[in-house]
Parts: structure tokens; C-alpha cells; sequence
């Protein structure tokens, strides 16, 4: 019954989105627990630390478990972490039959789920909306097989590309439902970084200002080579309600450093490459704090250095039906830019959404590990 | 029988767009001949100077055309122009009902096709499908209404809005696909238009290179202030097969000139308008030539220049899956730009189509008057 394989995924996969942004650094999972065509049993990962989606609709299903089939969107664990393996549930509850989306990437755990299942008499299948369930985790594959959060580049430009005019004003390119979905979108980021220009320019909060949800909020990450991110800012001086971070070059003024740091504002020093803070090291910085994911809003100068680098996985682009027009207007993608069409970077897995008039593209950055993964 | 109204004017639709390319400065027209629930007969308007759809539609139908309806996608005409009047075909032929898509924009036209047909005791309803029966034919409802040329901008960009590298290169960007489309796309353009920077960075043919349908060549116009295209170029070498016209300052080099002539091209002086030739000036003369449509190329420099002015009446626009980067790069639009976001130029009709990992935007400009006529 292949269909409804698919089907029951669906429903565990809608139970995992409830964990999005609430789970790093480990993962989302739903489960579904399916006896005849009754589903008797349901869970999410709430929260890191909490139970496993298993444990959960293991749980709630009880006894009626018995003979029945347990859809789990990720594999089972193995291993004893914050909880003890989903595995031994997984076999006290009596179920027959397991459905896994998708495996476990994680290269550091020892002992597969899969394979003790089996090897328990359990009838395993492996791969059933494998895509779905391997793309609501994309943040976490990234950061336990490269130890770098997955980063995400985000803009709002004219259909002309631009994303602001040369004057510097920006707002509002986008139209309210596109600047709606970019709220939601950061609750989903452990952290989002702008450069100093943007700061400076448009004094953003960066804080997701849709409420509920209680989930924590994503580090605000500054990339300011010469501190030149004011006191005054927004952003400086709603530290204490979300965590701040400037990361700048090897040698910060000390003074202006400490008048950060009472303002509960971090300072992080890097070394520079191409006379800017290195964007890799700071990712490495932050995949080393549990930072899974960013979102990289610009400017301009920002989303060059990231995709000169390499080190972007995804895009999501905003597109308002508007020609801003201008050689001086400030493009979406800035910096040095490919010398030749061929060298340019390529994308793929494009997907089209519309926000009224606003199109959105997403699409990921054809060498990203994420695709790479996939291919393997 | 509202659905079946819509069905058959869907027919006539389809008829009608086997004219595009080929009835300039007329509309394309079709027409089908409905009795009872059986098409008895259906037409199109070929060509410039030739019968109108409905009179072949009636003519195929015969006598089967008594007592039943006509659909016609455009009010028939009143008037002897080149062919009698169709209202009289219409009345002679028996016909009980006609049901018209949408009214004749032409505000020349003495005496209205509807209220002759209503006079004479037939049943006309008119404006099913309008919508699609008005956009078929922009083209001659822009230039009727306005005696200028239709004018769409088409360019093909990365996805950050680049339609060149810093270094001028600029193939190929998008796809096949795209690109297929593209020459389809000019086929139904009286007259395509590029800026010299374009011939002397790509060297480009200008012709619609798919086979067939006989419809004459668009004009290729190029837009050459200081009548800086070579004599080599691709453009000018087939001057022969293609009619080709350069647009140039108010007192070109009158040996150049001679020798451009020799070749086959056609040199037009005009005045200049902020130290370019100017562009609205070039929208009267071709359409006072009779040019309804014209598809403005680029480069970024053309783009800006036209969208500055105002000129521009709809958008094709082209993204491929790709990031380009770099401030030098060559921007979608150019020129000098809005200096603030409410200045920017307003596109509204949005739509979206794929063309494989491409997207291509179709949108209006909001103050065209194809939008206002249509308001009115």
C-alpha cells in the first residue's frame, strides 16, 4: 500500500514542521503510529532535549501499538543522547513494521537504527517522501556532516535586481505579504547576519516580530570589519532581548569593544581575507557554537562575499513588480562578480512562489553539500 | 449558455492567433460560425489587406450559417476599407446572433459594427472573454489608439539581475528554451530594437530564426548616437535579407551615411533628447511608418532610457539559475535610476511562466495605456 505509506509520511511530516525552529541543533521529526488504517499514536520533537517524535506517538498510541506500523520521518536513534535509544521503544511497543523517510545523517552516530531494527525481525522500509524529509532537515544535515550551519541568502529586489536605489533608500520594495513570510522565516534560523551598510542604512531590529510559537530567538549576527555599528542602533540597544553578535577584524578598538560588551553586545574577532572579515571563519565559529543555520539578509556587499566564497546553500529571492532602473542602484548580488557567464554560480531546484504581485525564487546553490549529500 | 459562449470564443482565440506576425497594422481577428451545437464554419484574418475572419468563417459556413450564431473575437467593421464591410457579410448571411469578445479601439472608424447589427434586429452580445480577445491585440490597439508602437522590453538575466559580466560577456545566460521563445516572441513584432553597445558586444543577427510561417521580417532598428555600428557587423552585412535602420544623432557623417546606405540600411537622424538620440521621437516616426509593436532588446543603457521616458507599454523578462555578482556587473536596467522607491516604475499583471530551470516574467507597466484603455 504504497499510497498510503505516502500518505501517513505526510501527516508525520506536518507533525515535524510544528518542531521548526525549536529543535537545534538536532533535528525535526514526526511520527505517526498506523494500526489497520487507524493512526492510534502521534508526536513530534518538541524541543532539543526533549523526547523523540517516536517516543511520543509510541507512547500515546500504548497498547494499541501492538502489530501496527510506526511512520518515523528520520531514523530512529540508537544511541543513548539527552534520551535513551528510540530503538528499544521502538521494539518494547510491539510494532511490525517501521516507514523511515529518510536516513540519518549524522557520520557520528554509532549503530544504525535500521539496522538493529531489522536485525530485531521488524519488517524496516527505508526512503518513503524521502525528499520531503530530508529537506525539512536541511539545517541540521549540513551542520552534523560539515560542522558549518546551512546558509541561506535572503533579498528583496526590483524585478531589475536591484535592492535599493542609489540614494539608499529600500523601503518597502517588497509587498507586506513577502515581508510577512520573511518574519516566519526567521523564527525557522538559529541566526541572521547583515553587514554594517545594512545597519547603517536601514537601522533594522532583525528579531522575528510574529508571536506565539515561544521558540528562542536567532542570534543576530553583525559583520562589521571597522566596528562601525552605532551605540544607538536597533539593534545595540535591544541586545538584552535577543542575543548580538559583531563580528569584526582581527584588532577592535578596545574601548569601543568594551562599550559593546556593556550593552550585552558580543565582539568577535576574526582574521581578514580580501580586507574583510572572512565570512568562512566566522561560519566556522558559529557551526562550533550550534548555530545550524543563517540567514545572510545583505546588503549587497554581504551576499557578494558569501557567494564568492562558496559558501551559500540556498537563496531565497524576492522580486516586487517594480523597475528601480539605475547604473548606481545597489544590485541584489555585489562585490567582485564572475569575470566570464561560465563561471558563474548555478543554481537548481528551482521553486517559484507567488505573494500577490511579489514572485519568490528558491533555489539551491547547485554545489552546496546539501545536494551533494543527496547525490551520494 | 454562458460555457458554451466561452468554448467557442476559445475557438475563435485560437484561430485568430494563427494570424500573429502577419496582419499588421491590422488586427488579427478569428471568427467561428456556430448552428445548434455544430461549428459550421470558422476563419481568420490571414493578412494585412486580405478578407476578414468573418467573412471567411461565413463563407465556409454557407448556407448552414442561417439562424445561427457568429462568434468573432473583434467588433466586425462598419467600413470599406480595403475589403466591403463585414457588418453587411453578416447581416446577408442569415445569422441570428453574434457574440463579439471585445469592442473595436479604433476611435477612426465611422459608424460602430454593433449598433448596425442591433438595427438590423440581430442579437449581439459582446464581451465574452474580452480579457484575452483585447491582449491578443495590443498591438494594434496601442498603435490605433495612439499612433505609437507598442513597445515591450525584453532582456535576459542572471538571477541577481545581470544580463552581462563586468568584461561585456554575455553567452548565453539563459537557456535554449528561453531562448527558442525569444525567436518565436520576435516573429510577432513589427520591428525589434537594440542599442550599438549590444551590436558591438555581441554581434547579433536580429532575425527570427525559426523556419516558417513566411511572415515578413520585424525592422531591425538600431539605437547609434555617434553611428559607431560597424560595417562588418552581422546586422549590417544582411541588410539585404532583413529591412535594418539606424536611429542616429541629428547630423550623422554624411560619407558614413552614404556607405551604410550602399548596404541596404536605412539612416535616420534625430534630435537628442538629455544627450541621446531620443527615444520618443523614434516611437513617432515608426509608428507613423506603421510599426505597431516594437521589442526593445537592450542593453541596459536602451532599457534605461526607455523606461525613464515612459515609453515602455509591457515587460519580458527572463531569469536564469544563476548568481553573476559584482557591482561592475551589467545591471538589467541602467541609466540613471529612481531616487527613491516610490519613484520606481510600477508593473502590474504579473505572470510567471518556467522554462525549464528559467523563469520568465510577463507584466504590464501600470500607467501604459493599454491598462488605462482598458479601465475606461
Amino acid at each position: 500500500m504504497p499510497e498510503d505509506d505516502s500518505t501517513y509520511m505526510r501527516l508525520a511530516l506536518r507533525l515535524a514542521a510544528r518542531g521548526v525552529g525549536r529543535t537545534s541543533p538536532n533535528p525535526v521529526v514526526g511520527a505517526v503510529v498506523v494500526r489497520g488504517r487507524a493512526v492510534v499514536g502521534k508526536g513530534y520533537h518538541e524541543r532539543a532535549g526533549g523526547p523523540h517524535a517516536e517516543v511520543h506517538a509510541l507512547a500515546a498510541a500504548g497498547d494499541l501499538a501492538r502489530g501496527g506500523t510506526l511512520y518515523v520521518t528520520l531514523e530512529p536513534c540508537n544511541h543513548v543522547g539527552r534520551t535513551p535509544p528510540c530503538t528499544e521503544a521502538i521494539i518494547r511497543s510491539g510494532v511490525d513494521r517501521v516507514v523511515v523517510g529518510c536516513r540519518d545523517p549524522n557520520p557520528h552516530v554509532i549503530g544504525k537504527g535500521v539496522e538493529v531494527l531489522r536485525s530485531q525481525g521488524l519488517d524496516v522500509e527505508v526512503g518513503v517522501e524521502e525528499e520531503r524529509c530530508r529537506r525539512l532537515n536541511d539545517a541540521f544535515i549540513k551542520h552534523v556532516t560539515t560542522g558549518l550551519p546551512m546558509v541561506v541568502a535572503k533579498a528583496a529586489a526590483s524585478l531589475d535586481g536591484k535592492i535599493a536605489c542609489a540614494t539608499g533608500d529600500s523601503r518597502w520594495i517588497t509587498n507586506e505579504r513577502s515581508r510577512r513570510f520573511v518574519h516566519r522565516l526567521r523564527r525557522a534560523f538559529d541566526a541572521v547576519l547583515v553587514g554594517v551598510g545594512t545597519v547603517l542604512a536601514d537601522d533594522p531590529q532583525l528579531t522575528p516580530r510574529i508571536p506565539g510559537r515561544g521558540g528562542k530567538k536567532p542570534l543576530r549576527v553583525i559583520l562589521d570589519t571597522n566596528l562601525r555599528t552605532p551605540f544607538e542602533s536597533q539593534v545595540v540597544r535591544s541586545a538584552a532581548e535577543a542575543p548580538t553578535l559583531i563580528a569584526t577584524g582581527p584588532q577592535p578598538d578596545r574601548g569601543r569593544v568594551g562599550r559593546f560588551q556593556e550593552r550585552g553586545v558580543e565582539i568577535l574577532a576574526l582574521p581578514f581575507e580580501e580586507g574583510r572579515v572572512s565570512p568562512s571563519r566566522l561560519l566556522r565559529e558559529l557551526g562550533s557554537r550550534q548555530i545550524t543555520s543563517l540567514l545572510v539578509e545583505g546588503g549587497a556587499e554581504v551576499h557578494g562575499s558569501f557567494f564568492r566564497a562558496g559558501l551559500v546553500d540556498k537563496v531565497y529571492f524576492f522580486y516586487a513588480p517594480k523597475i528601480i532602473g539605475g547604473r548606481d542602484a545597489v544590485p541584489l548580488v555585489g562585490g567582485r562578480g564572475a569575470a566570464v557567464v561560465g563561471e558563474s554560480l548555478a543554481l537548481s531546484r528551482v521553486r517559484v512562489r507567488r505573494f500577490d504581485g511579489d514572485i519568490m525564487v528558491e533555489a539551491y546553490v547547485a554545489t552546496s553539500p546539501l545536494l551533494a549529500a543527496e547525490a551520494g
